[in-house]
């Protein structure tokens, strides 16, 4: 996924959710910070947008007002690949979207939302909080004067909408998919050819033929962008992205000046749109799925086995030569490699031998 | 798992770690309130009574010391089984535990706990934040003056701990297994005997032949428990427990009368222990079940699929006479029911596929 200039699809507003906090539940509230939040997402954006949205409102709600947080969506005050910066330069003391939106300032951002074929929610929150994961990423942002911490999650995204079927590795030759980042390498690899196109382009671009296929993010987000009337495969797993991270972003300065109950107030809300926003999608796609299939007929597609086969294979070039480029991508891969190999045993007895005990077979 | 008495094991001490945080970091810090936690667990039981102390010490660091938690670890105000009643009476504001143990009040509160063949940890959450299963917990305790809340999470629990090889369903037949709650219910009706045991005699009963086989929680606690030395056979999956959620319960008067920013604090130091006690245990168990495997040279098996057919067909039957006990059992029977086989189909192409797309087959 990667929303830059979905805005256009949306309203632009910009919701000062932390004021309608200031003052309520207290005998003592004022507010002594008005901070603003920019977020690479339409304020209203199902579970993006209104996680940013909860963030601040969380924070105006536990710290009684003592914080009010202004949310400004993509586009508002800065464009959505402004946020880095825009917070990096203290214009907004917050900032909400994912990592791999920053690859241009380092490659090694891209660990932090979502890896083809890597880890998916579950095991990156246990690598971040518990693996040595967040550390890293506090450093590599600790060289813009940010720090990072993880403030949601999609859960398994989908492999994507397609005009035609694919039915081996031959079919990805030429295929013209709009997949960004990593994935995208990858396809490249396989012979595809990835394009980044806006958000609010898709429709249209499926519509016409300027592109073959697109990836979005999975049932809940998909059927609100009604990709089906122009697309009729629907291909899962969603390879490219296992379980991506959504990043707060705040500006080293500012959250160093607060006292510390502000500072955990803020690290703890951060915590808990973490755990919320999965937890929505976990509810929400199955309805969607059962709407997409029922309702609109959509066909869904697994990928066949040598595509997969294929597509792992160019995803372990594609990430080893992410870690060839500089010293902190190297540790940030090693990391993130051995703390996936090393649960492989554990999920295997566990995650998926409980799964697979379920199956009525 | 079930750890009453796991008490005589550890020393059994009160530990208030709220205090360490009172007056910390904010100018206006004053001790408003001071609350006691009582715990199912001792103090420093890991991950679980580590768990109830973190909480205890967000809600003081978040607060900035306004409201000072005094945790009370397994046996030290009330007993382990009195964190319920003393909590509904006020003797504490505060109680952390799991829902099974209360079943003698109501037998659907191991809904809240773990279902056997039901659902993990991520569809929990999904269930309990946004499927309604939070609500009806809410309704249920509130009959006893009490608020509910997730507050941590074991993640899959293994099979158990067994000093023969289980071949087929016969070998269930006069097996004497220590296995409380739900699963309990299921051997029996397998043929088993399910004994109820205190956690620090488990060793002991294995080594003298008392019972057979024992269910614990998983490695990262197993392996500190050292069963290891006593039986040979450690089996997977945790048919039994594939996902037990921890509780924090409120005495709802107590609750009620705090500020709403307090409220608020309470209920988020909830959720982000809830997470947090999630990932600890997805990134633990796989060290210490690669020690267990190498270094205590631990044999694992798995259930052969005849008995887990067996045990799942003989969850149904449990299931459906709890569901009939009474009005409110029946309705949160029917909503758990509902959600799971809802996600039935999405889990099928997004996390199974998932994961079956990264085996290297």
């Amino acid at each position: 996924m990667q929303r830059r200039d979905f805005i256009r699809g949306f309203g632009v507003s910009s919701v000062a959710l932390g004021a309608a906090f200031g003052g309520i539940g207290t005998a003592h509230a004022r507010t002594e910070y008005k901070w603003k939040l920019v977020t690479t997402w339409p304020t209203n954006f199902p579970g993006l947008g209104t996680g940013a949205s909860r963030l601040a409102a969380l924070i105006g709600e536990m710290s009684g007002g003592r914080i009010e947080i202004q949310v400004h969506g993509a586009g508002d005050l800065v464009p959505t690949y402004g946020v880095f910066d825009a917070v990096a330069r203290g214009d907004a003391e917050m900032g909400h979207g994912s990592a791999y939106y920053w690859k241009a300032k380092s490659p090694a951002t891209q660990f932090f939302s979502s890896v083809p074929f890597g880890m998916p929610a579950q095991k990156m929150n246990a690598w971040l909080y518990f693996g040595g994961g967040l550390e890293l990423w506090t450093e590599l942002y600790g060289r813009f004067g940010l720090i990072p911490a993880p403030a949601g999650n999609s859960g398994v995204q989908m492999g994507g909408w397609f005009n035609r079927e694919i039915k081996s590795v031959k079919d990805l030759k030429g295929l013209k998919m709009r997949i960004p980042g990593l994935g995208g390498e990858v396809l490249a690899r396989a012979g595809g050819i990835p394009v980044n196109l806006p958000g609010s382009d898709l429709f249209a671009a499926l519509q016409n033929g300027l592109i073959d296929a697109t990836e979005w993010v999975g049932p809940y987000n998909d059927l609100a962008f009604g990709l089906y009337k122009v697309a009729r495969y629907y291909y899962y797993p969603g390879w490219h992205e296992p379980g991506t991270v959504m990043e707060a972003i705040l500006n080293k300065a500012a959250y160093e000046a607060l006292p510390t109950d502000l500072q955990s107030i803020i690290m703890n809300a951060c915590k808990v749109v973490n755990q919320e926003m999965l937890a929505e999608y976990t509810a929400r796609n199955p309805v969607a799925l059962q709407t997409l299939i029922a309702k609109h007929e959509v066909t869904l597609r697994r990928f066949p086995h040598d595509v997969i086969v294929r597509l792992r294979a160019l995803t372990d070039e594609v990430l080893t030569g992410l870690a060839r480029k500089d010293e902190l991508s190297a540790r940030i891969y090693a990391s993130y490699r051995k703390f996936q190999t090393q649960s492989q045993d554990w999920d295997e007895i566990s995650d998926l031998a409980d799964r697979l005990a379920r199956d009525p077979a």
